[in-house]
């Protein structure tokens, strides 16, 4: 979720089908936000849009629809990841970016009512997985490029480097409900680094 | 979370007031596990545990207050830390149980719950802060521990070596949707304790 941007509606040009999609999905993201997954309907949604309800139904078919649809657009526009030649600001940048997008008023009120969709909703839960795995896997690649400069050890897991930095952020967020602050960042980035340069991201 | 009862109305022993309380907690942590925290209503409660409306409403007052007490016994029913002599040892029986606990169907079921509830819900989101507050001061106790006998750096946070051990299991529990399994426990335990080791928890 890191930098994505706060507005899904704002960013993609187009033609007509670009425009109602956008349209849609900032409706979508703003019902979230407002209702929760469960309060999502396709009603509310196409007329928050100002988009006909036959072509909502048709195009994204149910709510758990339109969410997989704002997560994918959400990662779409998420950054790629750093590459600073150094992994420890590259590692930085990436959890000073989930600081942000979590303390962000729209966009982390829309993780947080997809962490709890998830918790009982399949398809939900699905689309939450599918974001946070491209995004894993997008900054993984900085990982992969300290390994290649010699900076971490060969055989680390970059996968699981990038999910050690996010982790303590989301545990703080979801679970333990206490702040999320760049000093919380800082921190988990100096451990996940620590940790890896002493080999314990080799499998 | 770790090695609660499943049973929240099973352990304590007592006249009718303990009694009545453990049928109320019973019952509430089978509605929150069937109906979400936002379904479950005092009445249903007191059906459920057989117990009369108005005792339910006077003494737990609100939904709130019927989890935040359930929060309260989980955490009482809770294993002290482990003692076995090796941090490496007490943090694994640390990172097993709560991966064990995260997939019990109750249990587990409980906690997605709650977790659900305290995004949008701020009494909730306290009960759930409490209840892992504890928790990770109980075990900080290990951390604590080898310290004192040298095996971890003089001014490690004990806390945070703690919360840095559940962090990636319940990343990808409510996060990442992805696996809890005892690989994913004995990764986090090697990794934190690496971290540890190298001073990363000293602030």
């Amino acid at each position: 979720m890191e930098q994505a941007s706060r507005s899904a509606g704002t960013v993609r040009p187009g033609g007509r089908t670009a425009r109602v999609r956008a349209a849609v999905l900032e409706a979508t993201q703003d019902e979230l936000v407002e209702h929760g997954f469960h309060g999502l309907t396709m009603d509310q949604v196409a007329a928050r849009a100002g988009v006909g309800k036959t072509t909502v139904y048709r195009r994204w078919g149910s709510p758990a629809g339109l969410v997989t649809d704002l997560m994918t657009e959400l990662a779409d526009q998420s950054s790629p990841h750093a590459d600073t030649g150094s992994i420890e600001s590259d590692l930085r940048v990436n959890a000073l970016a989930v600081c942000e997008a979590v303390n962000d008023g729209r966009l982390g009120a829309t993780f947080q009512a997809m962490i709890a969709a998830a918790t009982c909703d399949r398809q939900a839960a699905d689309a939450l997985r599918a974001f946070y795995l491209r995004r894993i896997e997008e900054w993984a690649g900085a990982v992969e490029l300290a390994v290649q400069r010699g900076d971490l050890p060969r055989g680390t897991d970059a996968m699981e480097v990038i999910r050690a930095v996010s982790a303590p952020l989301y545990y703080r967020l979801v679970v333990t409900r206490e702040p999320v602050t760049p000093e919380v960042a800082e921190r988990s980035v100096q451990r996940a680094l620590a940790a890896a340069r002493a080999g314990a991201f080799i499998p």
